[in-house]
């Protein structure tokens, strides 16, 4: 073990599990990267809505592509949820190892797949097909944010003080994430509006399981 | 009040009101987050320049698109000049809140529509339908801005040194970006040249003002 | 040598090599940078994949663009594995020169084409053409990375405690990859698909490699 | 000149000239960003590369386009070498003022534009209209870099210790970008070729004087 104690080299690949302190260069590394990737893939959206072709009503080609416009509002509105998660998920990290970071970088190939599946949302927002792809990338992000908390929680690294919150809050919350777009997939081949609107129900329950965290703390 | 003291686990989504230096990781994270939202759509606004289709005259094709060039440098300008707002402004802030990441999150939303805003506007300079689209956009980033502004004020989340500016100046700048973008809306269905002009005139404005505030205060 | 005690003042591109911690700030801008050009080309990988242009079956389409998915899914993970193994590199470099940074220019040039050759991929995966145009991105990413290592550990820029984990592990496990993809060119001339399947060794021979090591050390 | 010393709040629109430590920050911010959109540009080369759009000869197809290499491979070392001499005139920097900022802006926006410029090139590189506006962009750009070591100079904003070296370096080897690069415009009249072979020169050059420097210091 006494290599461990050899500050500042530190080989990610090598399965050992390191203190955030440790390694601290290391670690806002791994975490600037992620929020690259999210800074990116958010910032990508926009190349998902058409351009008008025709100059003769700009207006009305633009209304007429107002599902882009949708579908850009939910997806920012997830990654930017996603990312609140994740950021507070990374703070309460204390210690990290290679599995882990690993697990994030299949989640951040998910987060960057977004910008795709919000492009089909757009385009196709009335198609079954587009619902089902949307939540299905919606459910691996979730899905593979989840095995991170799981993970970290079995193998010690989060934060004493920070435990019972991510316990009692953030897994059931991001749970409830994946049974809601789970739900809209069926729902989506009677109704792809239905589905949508499923999704929207996600920000009131989660705005509403906030408030009512915020009680039981005070 | 004693889990304030406990450092460096602070859940955002929370809503309890922090100090910036007593979650100085987290702040950093969010303003870098800004900032890489930023700087991704002003480089993504090249994307909306035409590369020519025809070799045999290259330069009178560009000369054609030189309202996307226009388009461009204009764009380039208004991010760039909120950006060192948005800059200032969180320099500014001395604490912050889940609730004004939020509102940060929908101002960044809108930023990050500019590059869509500006190809409609370099594709469609002659057209009042591309200038309202434009100064939507831009009311939009302007008065998500300036609730954050406001916001903070009547949460008392600004540095004391920093209020009398803020208010004297950024408010009223912001606030006068928003005016002089909604006249060029009804001024678009007249003369589109005669709106995108009226954008001109914020830049003189702002230094106008800017050179008078220097004044007033040395 | 007097003016090399000034502190903070140091011309990248005069050569002369450098300790990181006598030059923090411009070592991280260096180390911010890659990692820029890291974050961006994973993200725009999502630029590949191709929309489906017929509403009358998304599924459909999409399941016939598959590829295009394996493409994205093999660049995350090559770009993720790239990028670890660069990050474990910069964190072992105690010292760096103007010559190490034009290296690390010239290597991440060839990481940000990684879009490029992942999309002619994913459109044309059962063609060898695009096989061997994938490989040799590769061999060129691998390649200069080795000069890297090699350039370091010949002018002593490495931290000697990581000296012999570098030499015995990350060397060989860099010279395998580039191994691989060079036979993968005259496989591909027989299958393209056996080309690719071979490409998969290289992770599990890479966790092969990673536990017997850490078997090794412990 | 008391309020230059509250710490922390200083409106960078303000025209107040600042000591970097005095406001740390703001200083790293700005060179983040700066640096953010050099690496968003230089990544964002790749999007000018043309994907072979028929399966029947792909490598066939990418010779027929290897312009569009030879183009990224020019314009992502001379982004490179940009963001070296930008990098080494920030840490040269004592002060900056909004003025500074100002023209940064300017000059980041002339970065921005490469992507397009170099896609023009890769296309058209036989054309002389290509060659041109390759080569206005790269005057715009070692233009707006001049007038910050102009600036920054008149106003006495570089570090003691680095005056001389960026006088009678880094000023003089930006001139000579300008330089070589007007030449090629009436050269391109001529030969397109010629004029992108002159543009080479500039490297050659460039290594001469950096080593003619070294052996000058030493």
């Amino acid at each position: 073990m006494a290599e461990d104690q050899q500050p500042g080299f530190d080989p990610v690949a090598g399965g050992r599990v390191r203190h955030r302190d440790e390694a601290e260069v290391e670690f806002n590394r791994i975490v600037s990267f992620s929020d690259g990737v999210f800074a990116i893939a958010i910032t990508l959206l926009v190349l998902g809505l058409a351009v008008p072709e025709d100059s003769s009503n700009i207006a009305h080609e633009l209304l007429d592509n107002r599902d882009d416009l949708i579908a850009y509002a939910i997806s920012f509105a997830v990654l930017g949820r996603y990312w609140l998660a994740h950021h507070r998920f990374f703070s309460a990290l204390e210690r990290f190892d290679g599995r882990l970071m690993g697990l994030n970088l299949v989640y951040l190939a998910f987060i960057a797949l977004v910008p795709f599946s919000s492009e089909v949302l757009g385009d196709y927002s009335r198609e079954t097909g587009a619902i089902v792809v949307y939540a299905i990338n919606m459910i691996l992000v979730s899905g593979t944010f989840h095995a991170q908390l799981v993970y970290s929680y079995r193998k010690g690294l989060v934060r004493p003080e920070a435990r019972a919150f991510e316990r009692r809050y953030a897994g059931p919350a991001n749970l409830l994430v994946v049974g809601v777009f789970l739900i809209s997939i069926p729902v989506a081949f009677a109704s792809p509006l239905a589905a949508t609107l499923l999704w929207l129900a996600i920000f009131f329950v989660g705005r509403w399981l906030s408030d009512r965290l915020a009680r039981t703390r005070s």
